[in-house]
C-alpha cells in the first residue's frame, strides 16, 4: 500500500490549516511534494518545508499524480475545471471541503481520464492559515469519503492509503448524506455559537455580559473564531441542510423546555438519558482520540 | 481582613462540586470549617479534610459564623427558612446558587439579627459531586454578590475577603440583572449544548453522526454533561429569562442566515466583526485565567 503512496507526486492546493497540515504529515511519505497557494508569505513560509511551491495552477500540475484542493468549498467549486483541464492523464483529484454534494456535482463533470474522489477530515480547529498547521491534526480523524462515479478501484485504495498514513480513519458516504449530517454536528453548531456571540455584542450590556462569561460561553462560542471564509462558503453550499437541522433543534428546544417545567419523571428519565448520552460520547470520542495518539508516539 | 476571616468559624452545606472546592480551598484560613451533607459517602470521603462533617443542620448551625449553602437552587430556597431558624444571631448567610432573584427573596425574609447576601460564583466544571472538586475552582473567577437589605458593612467586606481568599474576583450586581445575564451567557448555551445532543440521540442515523462527531461538536455540547439537578433548578428558577434569551438568539441566528446567503460586504463585516469579538474574549478570558494561576503558583 504504501509503495503506491510513496511513487505518488503529490499537489495540495490552498496552504492554509488543512492543506497545510495534509501537506506536513505527507512529508517523507511521497514521491514529492508541491505546494500552491496565492499568497506569497504563506508560500516563502512552506519553501523549507515542502519540494516545491508555486502560485502556478498550470505548473503545479504538469507532474502531479494526485491533487489534493484545501481551499473553501466555492473555491473548490470554481478550480475543478481549471485543475481538470491542465491536469495530466490518470489524474487523480481530491478534495478537503467541507461540504460534498455540489462539490461531487462539479467532479462528475470533469474530462475523461481525470480520476475524483470527494473527501472531507472530520477535525480541525478555530485557528487557522498556514501558521496554525500541525502534522498532526489528522491524527484519530474520520476522514469523509465520497464516490463521484469517475474512481477507480485503484484510487479508492490510493485515498485510504493518503488517509491512514496521516493517521485518519477513512469513512466512505454518501455526499448527499454526508452534507445532512455535517449540517448538524458541525454547521449547526457553528450558527449557533455565532449567535451566542452576536448576542451578546449585541446587548447594551456587552461589557458586563463578557465579563461574568465563563468556561460555559467559552466552549459552547469557541466555534464562532472559525475561519470565515471557510465557514461562509459551507453556509452558502449547505443551506437547505442547515435551514432544517435548525429546524430540528428548534423542536427539541421547546421539548426541553416543556420536560424542565413539567419536571415529571418521564421528563426526568429523558433529561437524564441526553446527559448520559452526551457523556458516553464523550468518552468515546477522548478514548478514540488518545488510541489514535498512542499508535503514533 | 484576613483577620476577620481567620476568626470565623465557617459552615458550607452541600458538599457537591461547588460547595466542596470552597470548603477545600478555605482549609487553614478560618477559625474552623464544618460541612454539611445528606450523602453519608460524601460525609465519609470529606471527614477527614474539614474540621467536622455532618448529616444534621442545627448541629452544624450551632457554632458557625457564616453558612454556605451550596446545593442546586431550589434545595437552597427550602433550606433557608429551616437555616434561619436554626442559625445563632449574627450569622451571615451566603449561597452559591446559580440564579439569584427568587434566592435574594427568600432572603429579605429571614428572621431578625440573622443576615444574608446572595452569591454565584461564575465557574465551574461539567463534572460534578465531592470526588470532582478542586480547591483551584475558584482562581481567577468572578464571583457575583447580589445585595438583599439583610446585611452590614462588615458582612459585605467579610463576604469579598472570603472570595479573594479562594482566588476568585467579587463582582456586585442586582439580583434581577444577574438572572437576565446569565440567562443569556450561561443558561441558553446549556439549552443549546441539551439541544444539541437531543437532536443526534433522535435521529436514526445517530450512529454515524455520533461517529463523525468532531471538536465542534465536543465543544458545543460539553455543557449537556452538567449536573442535571443543578441545572434543572437553574431552569426551573430563571424560566422567563432563558425564554426571552432564547428569542432574543432566534433573532439573531435570522440574521446571521440572511447574512451568509447575502454575502454584500456589509454583511461580511458584521460577520468578521463577531468573529472578531470572541477572538479577543477568548485572550482576555484565558488571561484572566492564567493570571490569576500565577498570582498563587
Amino acid at each position: 500500500m504504501n509503495n503506491t503512496l510513496s511513487n505518488t507526486s503529490v499537489t495540495v492546493i490552498g496552504l492554509g490549516l488543512m492543506g497545510a497540515s495534509l501537506a506536513l504529515a505527507l512529508r517523507g511519505q511521497v514521491k514529492s511534494l508541491c505546494g500552491v497557494d496565492n499568497n506569497p508569505a504563506t508560500r516563502a513560509a512552506a519553501a523549507p518545508l515542502l519540494d516545491r511551491v508555486t502560485d502556478s495552477l498550470s505548473n503545479a500540475l504538469s507532474d502531479a499524480d494526485l491533487v489534493i484542493v484545501a481551499t473553501p468549498a466555492r473555491i473548490i467549486l470554481s478550480l475543478l475545471p481549471l485543475i481538470g483541464q491542465y491536469a495530466r492523464p490518470n489524474t487523480l483529484i481530491m478534495d478537503l471541503g467541507s461540504t460534498k454534494s455540489q462539490i461531487v456535482g462539479v467532479m462528475r463533470t470533469l474530462p475523461e481520464g481525470i480520476y475524483a474522489l470527494g473527501a472531507h477530515p472530520m477535525c480541525g480547529k478555530e485557528t487557522s492559515g498556514f501558521a496554525a498547521a500541525d502534522p498532526l491534526l489528522y491524527r484519530g480523524c474520520t476522514f469523509a469519503l465520497c464516490e463521484t462515479g469517475r474512481a477507480l478501484p485503484e484510487h479508492r485504495t490510493l485515498a485510504e492509503t493518503l488517509i491512514e498514513t496521516v493517521g485518519g480513519v477513512p469513512f466512505w458516504i454518501d455526499a448527499e448524506q454526508h452534507d445532512q449530517y455535517v449540517a448538524v454536528i458541525s454547521h449547526l453548531p457553528y450558527l449557533l455559537s455565532m449567535g451566542l456571540v452576536a448576542q451578546v455584542a449585541n446587548d447594551p450590556a456587552r461589557d458586563t455580559l463578557f465579563k461574568l462569561a465563563s468556561t460555559g460561553f467559552r466552549d459552547t462560542s469557541r466555534l464562532a473564531g472559525s475561519d470565515l471564509s471557510m465557514m461562509s462558503d459551507v453556509m452558502a453550499t449547505n443551506t437547505d441542510a442547515i435551514w432544517r437541522a435548525l429546524a430540528g433543534l428548534q423542536s427539541q428546544l421547546t421539548a426541553l423546555l416543556a420536560a424542565f417545567s413539567n419536571d415529571a419523571p418521564a421528563d426526568h428519565a429523558w433529561l437524564s438519558a441526553i446527559r448520559e448520552r452526551r457523556r458516553e460520547w464523550g468518552e468515546h470520542f477522548a478514548e478514540r482520540r488518545s488510541s489514535s495518539d498512542s499508535r503514533k508516539d
